[in-house]
């Protein structure tokens, strides 16, 4: 999405270990006109699949999801992250690694509100090596509930999370596709066509 | 607000400790039309100060903060939480307690993004000793910026923080007033007349 595009190049900056410092409209001040204009495309890819619930994890998910519970007139729903395992009854949860923090820490979702019924939309700023969203996924599917589909603000093709999981038959829709990270420079690529390509699994 | 006091009456639970269980509609799932409702009557209340960004802290006060922005047209902006305090000269940084996790933590947020132009109307989930929201003044604060108004879904008006910061000239329009929390029979008893009074400082 250009919006997208334009956005980063104007006010992401760029950071050794190829991050990308987006704290200006993103994940410290949040542009929300920018994420309605990201909630209206995916409401145009994914608002025939009977959504009911908008997913995504604390902390930097949250504003997303909220705007595009919004949109779509259906419940946000947010996993909490814990620092340990502590398996009660009353949750689905799972283990994931993070490789921002070097650390696994425990996602979890209340039973309650994570049903066999829900069709869910994942939402979520960043995707990259795909551990927070494979938890996310785990979640859904440990509930019985079907993933409609993911939506991702900034996706970095040049880590394997996106390709890994559309391979598994998961439909992303990334608003920007950084192909490469210029650290020197401040500058970043994005891929020139969108990768899109899924394969769902035969019914 | 009749629709928050009858959210909280249908689905909200006591439990041990005067708390509030409010975790399907406003903090882990979130009725984002319920927040819509929110936004409206605060935009009612503080749409004529100029507002120029909606401060919350993160976690739970994202959704509130990103449905009450959108309303306004303004950014949302979120103060982050550190274990440590590690003072860096490019934030406006203080201390806060944490009464339910018995421990200080720092709130933080960037001099980038809260400057001595800001009007801003803080908004939060929960007031009940005021130090999450004390910490939260105390960065516009710091910033030189102004605190147009305060926003909160759910009040404790049996525990001190909102009466402290009234006295204190902060004009703090709460959604539901809980003044008594019946845990043996899972009951809440709103204010019967809504607590509005602020002294502000004479010009």
């Amino acid at each position: 999405m250009k919006a997208m595009e334009d956005k980063i190049r104007s006010e992401a900056h760029v950071l050794p270990g190829e991050i990308l410092l987006v704290d200006a409209f993103l994940n410290q001040q949040v542009d929300v006109a920018l994420l309605q204009t990201l909630a209206d495309a995916w409401y145009e890819r994914f608002g025939d699949r009977k959504i009911t619930k908008i997913l995504t994890i604390e902390a930097s998910g949250i504003a997303i999801a909220s705007i595009v519970a919004a949109r779509f007139g259906v419940p946000a729903l947010f996993a909490k992250k814990y620092d340990s395992h502590n398996l009660t009854g009353d949750r689905h949860e799972t283990v994931v690694y993070s490789y921002t923090k070097c650390k696994e820490y425990t996602i979890a979702v209340s039973r309650r509100l994570l049903t066999a019924d829900d069709h869910v939309l994942i939402v979520d700023d960043f995707l990259a090596n795909g551990c927070a969203l494979t938890g996310l996924i785990e979640l859904v599917e440990s509930a019985g509930a079907t993933v409609a589909g993911i939506g991702i603000a900034i996706e970095k093709t040049f880590q394997p999370g996106g390709h890994m999981l559309r391979e598994q038959g998961y439909e992303i829709y990334s608003m920007a596709q950084v192909k490469r990270i210029d650290v020197e420079n401040d500058t970043v690529e994005f891929e020139p066509v969108p990768i899109i390509r899924y394969d769902r699994p035969e019914a």
